[in-house]
C-alpha cells in the first residue's frame, strides 16, 4: 500500500480499515496538519463495535479519531494565527458560528457542529487532516504533542468542573475512575478542591486515582445507593459539596444525589441508559441541581494553560502507545479495556 | 366556648378542632400578632387528611396555618422595626441563623428551620400568634391583609422563577395551572417573560390562567410526553427557554424536559412520587438543568414590592372566604378542590 | 442627480453629502437590503460635527447611519434564514467570529468588529446596503420598520440592564433622561423593577420620562453629588439597588455611587471625560460595583421580543421624521437637540 | 501588676497600655476563649498612631487585636458546636443576623456588625475574650493556633479572589506585595491561576513573593501607569484577565485598569485617598469592572480548609514573634514596617 495519507476508516460496524487517501487541501481559514498523536476514546471504540451511538449512525465510511495533535503543514487563505511548523492541539468540533448558541458562548450546543469522528463528519486518525485554524491551539515548545492530544479528554474535565462550579475548599465526589473520572479529579484539584473522593468497582483504577491525587477512594460494593452514599459521607466527614458522575450507571447516579449536600449539584458526565429512575424528591427539596454536559466549550485554552504552566501532569494517563499502522491493534487493546489512555502516533517512522 | 384565642388545632389525621388557648407572649425579638387572614395551602389539607407529609409526621397536636397576615398587638423586647398597630405579612419559617446555609443566603435549606404548621412547629390559624419580628413585613396602607397572606404562595413563585432565572424575552412553559402554577405565571410575566404557555388537564383552570395573563394554554390529552412536548413547541413556535413544573406528575416532568430548549432548565416545584424515571440522556446532552426548590428564601420583600407597586394583582386568586369559626367548612371546601385560594379571616366579628 | 442608491456620506468634519452610489451586491452569507428607516444617533452627529470620537477618526469618506431596518432585496449565497421581501432589523456590528470574545459570548468586545458608521466601516443611511444575514432579524408583520430601527437604541438598554442585573422588585436610579436614559427606563420596568427614579437637568425630558413610566423624577439642581444622592434616597425611601448612569457627567457619576445601596452596582452607559475623580473608597467598602458597557451583545432578539410581544411601546420615542433626501435637515435638527429620536425614511417616495 | 486577664488597651492616639481586666463571662451562644495568638494588622497600628480610620474614631478605650485564635475555656448556654479545650480560629466580626444583608449571604455589609478592634467594639489582644460560638472555627489537631490567627488575613485573600472570580488558567495581576498582596497570591494560585504577576516598589517584598509562588514580579519604576501596564502586559504575554489591587495608591489603581484585559475586572482591596481620578472611559468601553471588597464573608471555612488540607503553607508569612507582655515592642516593630506578619502570643509563659 502506498502511503500518501494513511488513514483509519470505519466502513461499518466491526469494519475498520487502513487506506491511503489523497492529502486534503486547506480551505480559507483552515490549516493542513501533519498529524502527530491521536488518543483513542470510548466513543471511537463504540462506533467500531456498534456502528452507532444513540442517534448518530455510521451510514457512510467515516475516518475515526478526535483526540488529536499535529504540526501545521500548510496554511489556508486568510490564516494569520498559525504558520508552517507550528505544533498544535486540535479542538475537534467546529460550530456554525451564526446560531444563538454560537453567539452566546455555548457553541457546544450548536446544532450544526461538525465534530470529528461523529457521523457524518470525518475524524483525524490519519497522516494529514485539515481543520479551522482558530480551533487549533499552538503548543509551547515544552508541551509535547502527546500532551496536546490529551487536551481533549482534559477539556471534558474542565467543562464538567465548570458546570459543577468546583471551587476552593470544596469536598468533591467523583463517581467512576476511568479516564474521564481521572481528568475530572485532576481538574477539581487544580481548582482548589480540598478533598476529592473517587469511587469505582475496580480496585486497580482506584489505585491509579490515588497516585493522581485522590484524597480518598471507595470501592463500591453495596447495591444500595443509600448505603454507598452513607459510606462516602463517613469518609469525607460530611456530604460532598459537588459531585461529578462519570460512570453513567443508574445506581451510581442515585448514589451521587444521595451523597451530595443540600444546595450542591450533580454533574452528569457519564451516560448509559436513556431513562433512569431518580430520587427526584430528595434532590428537589434539598435543591441539589442535576446538570449534564455536552462535550466542552471554550475549554481548550484552559486545559492548555493547566498543562503548560505545570499545574498538572497528564502524561501518566498514557499507558499504551501504538503507531498509526497498528491502529487495529490499538483498538483491540482499547476494546479489552486495557490501561487508561491508548495513544496512536501518526508520524512516519 | 370562651374565645380568648380561638385556635385551629390538628390533633391527628382527620381530627381538627377549634379550641380556646391562652394568648402567647412575645419573647425577645418577637412580636405578638392579632391574626387577620390565613390562606389554606394544600399541605394544611394534606396534614389534616393524612397526618403526615413525607418524613414530617404529626405526633402531637399542631396548630395549622402558614399563609398569614395580621396586626402587631404587642412588641417584644429589643424590637425596633415594628410597632403596635403595624399590619404585617408573616414569613412562616424562622431559621437557626448560625449554620452555613443561614450565613450564605440560603436559609431555606437550614436544618433547624422552625416553619409554621410543619411538625413539630405550630402554625398561626388562630386569633393570636407570636413570631420573630424580622420575618414580619410591614404592609403599606394600600395593601390589604388578604394580599399580605397571599405573599406566601407568591413567594413560591418568586423563588421558582429566581431558580429558573426567568428573564426578559424568555419563552416559559409552566406545567400545572393550580395556585402554584398561577403564581409562577404572574411572576414570570413580571420578570419580562415574552410568552408563557401553561398546561393542565382541567380546562377551567386553563381559562383562569388565560385571565391572569397566560399567552397560551394547552390541555394535556396525550399520554406520551414527547407528543405533548411537540404540541408545546408548535404552540410557542420553538421550545421553551425555561420550564417550571408545578404538577409533580411523572409524565409532566418528562414532558417538561423534552419541551425545554438546549441550554435551558426545568425547575421542579410540584412534587409527587419520590422516584421518577427521567429521560436523563436527553436532558444531559442538551444541558437542560434540573433544579428543585424548597419553599423560598429572601422572597417576601420581592413579593411585597410586586403587590405594593401595582405590578401584579393577586386578589383574583381568592375565590372563597370563611371566618376562623368556620375553619372546618373551609378545609372541607379545600378538600373538595373548590376554587383557587380559600382565605380564612381570623378577626373577631 | 440620478438615484440608483442615494447615500449619505460624511467626507470629513462638517461635510456630509448625498451622493448616488452603485448598489452593493451581497457576498456569501449576506443579504442586500432595501433600506426602510434609519434613526440618528448622537454618535452620527458627533462624527459629522467633530470628525472623530475618541480614537475613531474619519480619515476617508464614510457612509453614516447604524440604527436601521429594511427589506431584503437580494439573498447572498448560502443564506437560508431570510428570503426576498423579509422585513428586518439590522444589528449594525459584525464581529470576527473567531476570537475568544466571539467564542465566549461577548462579541461586543471583539477587536475586529465591523460596526456601521464607525471608521473605517460604512453605515447604512442609503437606499441599499448589504449585511451579514445572521445579524438581520426578521420582523413579524405587526412590527413596523420604524420599530425595527428603534431596536438599536433599545438594545443598549437591554445590555445595560443585563449588566446591572435589574430584577423583580428593584429600586432603580437612572441618571439622564435622554434617549438612552429612556430606553433603560423602559427596559428596567420590563424586567420588573418596582420603582424607577430618573434624573436630568431638563424638566421637559423628565416630563417625557414620566409619560413613559418613570415612578419618580428629580430635576438636578445641586452641584453637590451628596446632596443630590440624599434627595434621591429620600424620594425612593431608600438608596437605589442599582443605578444606570446615562449622562456621562462627572458629578452625576459621583451622585450615582453615593445614591446606590451597599452591594449594588453602577452601570456606566453615558461617557464624557476620559478621566473622572470617583469616590472610590465609598464605592469599594460598600461593595458598589462599577461596570461599563460597550454597545450590546445578544440583545437584538430580546429587544425584538419586547416590542413584538407588546410589553413595550417604543413608538413614542420618535418625535421627528425626515426623508433620506432631507438628511441634512434631519442632522441639523439633531444638532439643535430637538426632540427625542429623529427617524430618516430611506424608501423612495 | 496582677495578671488575671492582661489586656492591650488603646486609650487614645499613641496611648496603648497593658492593663489587667476582669475575665469576661460568655453570654448565651458564646464561648470564653483563652487567647493563643493575635497577629498585628495595619489597622491596629493605624488606630494606635492616628486614633481613627476614616469614620471610625476611637472615643473610648478600646482593646486592640482581631487576627486571633485561642482555646475554648468556658462554654456559654446553648452552645453545642464547641467544647472546653477546643482550639479555634476567631472570625472577628459578628453581624446582626436579621438585616437583609445577613439574610442574603452578604453579612460583611451588615450595618450593625460588631467587629473586633473597630470602634466602639473591643478586640481580643488579651488573655481572655468572649465571642459568638458560631464565628469560632475548630482547628484540626495538625493546624497550629498561629495558623489559626493567619486565617484572618487569608480570608481577605479568599474574599478578594471570590469577588474577582479568579479561575483555572487565569492570568492574574496583583498590585502590592505586602501581607494582603501575598495572601491574594496564595489564594489565586490555589484557585488555579496559571500565572500571577505581582508588583511593588520594594525589591525585598518581590523576592518574598517569588518564594511564595509568584510567577513574575515587577518592580514599579515608572510614574506613568500606561508604561507600567505595558511592562506587565509584556511580561505576561497578554493583559491580565483579572487584577487585584492591594496598594491603594492612585497610580497603581490606574495601572490596574490599563493592564486588565477587556471583559476582566479590577478588585480594589487596598484603599488610600477617598477620591481617585480613574480612566473611566477606558474601563467602561472595555467592560473592565471595578469592584471593591469589605473584609470578607463566609471565607473562614474556605481559608481553614486551604490550610488544613495542606494546599497552602501560610507559616512563612510570620516573620516576627512577641509575647503579650511585649505588645508595645511588637507594635513598634510593626510601625517601622518590619517583616511581613508580626504575631503576638497571648499564652502565659
Amino acid at each position: 500500500m502506498t502511503d500518501v495519507n494513511l488513514t483509519a476508516i470505519l466502513y461499518k460496524k466491526d469494519d475498520m480499515r487502513l487506506e491511503d487517501l489523497p492529502v486534503p487541501e486547506p480551505k480559507e481559514g483552515e490549516v493542513q496538519i501533519s498529524m502527530a498523536n491521536v488518543g483513542i476514546c470510548g466513543s471511537d471504540v463504540h462506533y467500531w463495535t456498534h456502528g452507532e451511538i444513540g442517534d448518530f449512525i455510521v451510514k457512510a465510511p467515516m475516518i475515526l479519531g478526535h483526540e488529536a495533535s499535529g504540526v501545521v503543514s500548510k496554511v489556508g487563505q486568510g490564516v494569520t494565527s498559525l504558520k508552517l511548523g507550528d505544533r498544535v492541539a486540535i479542538e475537534p468540533g467546529v460550530p456554525c458560528r451564526v446560531c444563538k448558541y454560537c453567539k452566546t458562548g455555548r457553541y457546544n450546543l450548536c446544532l450544526d457542529m461538525a465534530f470529528c469522528a461523529t457521523p457524518p463528519y470525518h475524524g483525524n486518525l490519519a497522516r494529514f487532516y485539515t481543520h479551522a485554524a482558530d480551533f487549533c491551539y499552538k503548543l509551547p515548545d515544552h508541551v509535547s504533542t502527546e500532551e496536546g492530544a490529551l487536551l481533549e479528554p482534559l477539556s471534558v474535565g474542565v467543562h464538567a468542573c465548570n458546570r459543577a462550579n468546583i471551587g476552593l475548599g470544596d469536598r468533591v465526589l467523583i463517581c467512576g475512575a476511568g479516564p474521564i473520572g481521572l481528568v475530572n479529579l485532576i481538574t477539581a484539584k487544580s481548582r482548589g478542591a480540598a478533598d476529592v473522593i473517587i469511587t469505582d468497582i475496580d480496585e486497580k483504577r482506584l489505585e491509579f486515582a490515588r497516585q493522581l491525587g485522590a484524597n480518598y477512594t471507595l470501592k463500591v460494593t453495596s447495591r444500595d445507593p443509600r448505603v454507598t452514599a452513607q459510606q462516602i459521607e463517613e469518609t469525607l466527614g460530611q456530604p460532598a459539596d459537588k459531585t461529578i458522575e462519570c460512570s453513567g450507571v443508574a445506581s451510581s447516579i442515585r448514589t451521587a444525589i444521595f451523597a451530595t449536600a443540600s444546595g450542591g449539584c450533580v454533574v452528569l458526565v457519564g451516560l448509559g441508559a436513556a431513562d433512569v429512575e431518580l430520587p427526584i424528591v430528595n434532590a428537589a427539596v434539598r435543591e441539589v441541581d442535576i446538570r449534564g454536559i455536552f462535550r466542552y466549550v471554550n475549554c481548550y485554552p484552559t486545559a492548555l494553560s493547566m498543562v503548560a504552566s505545570g499545574q498538572v501532569d497528564v502524561k501518566p494517563l498514557i499507558t499504551h502507545r501504538f503507531k498509526l499502522e497498528q491502529s487495529l491493534d490499538a483498538f483491540e487493546a482499547a476494546k479489552r479495556g486495557e490501561g487508561v489512555k491508548i495513544m496512536i502516533n501518526c508520524e512516519r517512522k
